[in-house]
């Protein structure tokens, strides 16, 4: 995998050498932001020169060795690009060309056959097609253009995805949740290289702390088994299974050319592995979040904390919806926490009911008696915006008090978890994602409802129960 | 009811004159905002003039006929208040004030018997106490200050609500989804006029289209059974009960006084009424928007249009695991699509997987291809948003697809309902909210998520399909 993922050089072939195709310029644009301190070679057999780079007629112009080979060329060409590709010496070739299996169309699944013959004969590994390819911000790779900043951090959670988009859009709502990606594989038809293949590295890869999967269908079912096992055995593995059902499973087939599989058989396949399932996009990123900012938590017993009777009530409710408990709080904690919480209208139990969010000190005491209790594993903190206009005056107060929570978290023996939930004016939700964008960089798991945040600690909790159990 | 809801006059009775102290103002300061046309009596025995108007030192020196009183002052002197209200002529008495049986303590429980009794004495009516009292825009009558204009607008929603934050939250959040109240009734520990007083006179009310209610506990079973069953026949009655579970109750045993009641009681309770039962106030919310935009659907076939191959793929799962059916467009819809869709990377079968919503004339014709297909209920259109940064050309874009979005929705025979999914840069948010609200305000159902969308959807038909096979 070392020529995939620390390649000397990338020659891109079929670059256009038009600056307002973004789509196709979209690869080498990223490669500059991201500052690939490789040799880059634009293969275009018109232009003398791209975004600053000098372009090359061909792949055989280029002077010096190339490794690693992006196609952006019609499908009915990449045939004679593999074997340029071998006369080159290229080891891997990515191929973002599209218009092959996944179209339904006979030949052009006859083509993709042709493909996987010729890289075979000449020694070459294919990516794809239909596909993105790698980002690795280790070494400054991606397969995208105008990724946040946050998007170049090397992290521990390794992605492969089926879905180009799947991948992108992880890595993007990642850079916002305080994901930081290792090795993100954007993998397509599959023809060559595939799920097991990644799956294994990944399992292997000391670099990989989790490891998180969307696969729309695999192309071998036994080593893809044994694959999962083996990787769910030493290092959390999450699976977006695409195409799931009848009319998801049209679109995946199309999407990328894979069957989908019975539902039943991948049920059973995830389970027996250990592996933990997740049903979106969204809820993927929120065990992510989980398994990145959080310790591995001794029960279920969770302190509630925040403010309004009703989110609170609400918040106690959705958490034990979701399986986690919210175990009243012994008296000698009540009876602390009644010294500077007033009595009507709050309730001291758990939920722990306040209104002093806006109080800095009073949320740091109540924070640290609700973790001071032996019996609270994990401290929920959630805060409903949304009654009242934020202003000037309230929005420093709010900020002032996200600084309270980031730094009682810090110092506090307990996790914790962050909602921000915003009910307000459609023009003020600025301001909640600055709270939470505050606590996301202050290394906080937030989620962006109550709903998700219980679904996503549950999941997480049970995932270390079965491996304590086993 | 008519003294409840449309009084000529109304004394706030303890209302404080520290300018300072918002809480103690808001009543007054919501009335004033809304224009309410009655006479506001502030009663103060210190204050000469409260926000500009005269204030008196007690109830039985105001001038004139007072209907309504609001009363803010302690518990303790409550039950003499009731009796000066007696001797005044009043009917109805809204106690905001708290720290009677919610607060669990037994001379607190008394005072709560001996207030009823009183008030029957003398011939006046309570809500609650503990509680936010009435919000009726038809009377210019509010609880709360600082509402968003759109809650001043009357609409055909009316909610009975235990809890005073959840009828405030509801008016807010609904002001920003389209959603429109007649009456708005928190009632708090309900001694006297109860949930079945309430529920029953929405089922009456010729005004009230739609029942909203939370409710954490009922005061008289057998009356509340037959009342929900009256009003469940007539009109949709959406329930979100409180205190569901263990923690919850406490919380909410705490938050009004009101013993929860077994969830299998309820849960059965509200499915032999006919009455559609939600788990939270967002969920609450999303019925209602339902409700609220949506006429009866035919059956539960959608179609699912939208940008990104993934989010296609996952917004028809979605759909799926909700209960809702993505049926295959027919060849002859297909074909039509396929003249202006390219081929690779897109899926013309359902979901319509389209990136077409930056090109307005292509996504209106996708629409209408899709809704003159007589096996199609429901328009689902969902965009997903962050692949690309929003500047200046993608936002001025990105707002003109929305206004091709709400054009062809005004024309073609489906309904439609929309989600903006949002995943890029947290700075850019606002202008999703800007997209969202212009579809908002155009009569569009707007879901802030799939996954809430479907269910919503789901249950919406669930709805109608039970009705139609009783």
């Amino acid at each position: 995998m070392e020529y995939i993922f620390q390649p000397r050089s990338i020659a891109l072939v079929g670059l256009t050498s038009d600056p307002n195709n973004w789509m196709g310029q979209g690869f080498l644009k990223g490669l500059l932001e991201f500052g690939y301190s490789g040799q880059i070679y634009p293969i275009n057999p018109k232009a003398s020169q791209i975004l600053g780079l000098k372009a090359y007629p061909s792949l055989r112009d280029v002077p010096g060795p190339v490794d690693h080979v992006i196609s952006l060329i019609p499908a009915p060409l990449t045939p004679q690009l593999i074997e340029d590709c071998g006369a080159k010496g290229v080891r891997v070739v990515h191929l973002f060309t599209a218009g092959f299996g996944e179209t339904g169309v006979e030949n052009r699944k006859r083509l993709e056959g042709e493909l996987l013959a010729m890289a075979r004969r000449v020694g070459v590994r294919l990516i794809g097609p239909n596909c993105m390819g790698i980002h690795y911000p280790k070494s400054q790779i991606t397969f995208d253009m105008g990724l946040p900043e946050e998007a170049k951090e090397s992290g521990n959670i390794s992605f492969l995805s089926q879905s180009g988009a799947n991948a992108g859009m992880l890595i993007r709502l990642g850079s916002f949740r305080g994901l930081r990606f290792n090795k993100v594989i954007s993998y397509g038809n599959a023809i060559d290289l595939n799920e097991s293949d990644f799956l294994e590295h990944f399992a292997a890869d000391p670099d990989t702390k989790i490891i998180a999967a969307y696969i729309e269908g695999i192309k071998d079912g036994p080593r893809f088994r044994r694959a999962l096992v083996e990787a769910a055995a030493v290092k959390p593995v999450i699976v977006l299974k695409g195409g799931r059902t009848v009319a998801g499973a049209g679109a995946a087939s199309s999407h990328t050319g894979a069957l989908s599989g019975s539902e039943e058989i991948w049920s059973m396949l995830l389970k027996q592995a250990g592996a933990i399932r997740v049903y979106s996009l969204d809820e993927l990123g929120d065990m992510l979040v989980a398994f990145s900012y959080l310790p591995p938590l001794a029960g279920r017993n969770v302190g509630v904390i925040g403010g309004g009777g009703r989110a609170s009530v609400e918040a106690a409710a959705i958490c034990e919806s979701a399986g986690l408990f919210v175990p009243t709080l012994p008296s000698e904690i009540r009876s602390q926490l009644s010294e500077f919480m007033p009595v009507a209208g709050t309730s001291v139990r758990n939920p722990v009911d306040t209104f002093n969010f806006f109080v800095p000190q009073e949320l740091s005491r109540t924070l640290e008696l609700v973790a001071s209790h032996s019996g609270i594993d994990l401290l929920v903190f959630q805060q409903e915006l949304g009654m009242i206009t934020l202003d000037g005056l309230w929005r420093a107060l709010l900020l002032t008090g996200v600084e309270a929570l980031i730094e009682t978290a810090s110092r506090i023996e307990k996790p914790m978890v962050a909602v921000f939930r915003y009910r307000g004016r459609p023009e003020d939700i600025s301001l909640l994602t600055e709270a939470e964008q505050r606590c996301v960089k202050a290394g906080l798991a937030v989620f962006p409802s109550m709903e998700r945040a219980a679904l996503a600690i549950s999941r997480f909790i049970s995932y270390h129960e079965t491996r304590n159990s086993a």
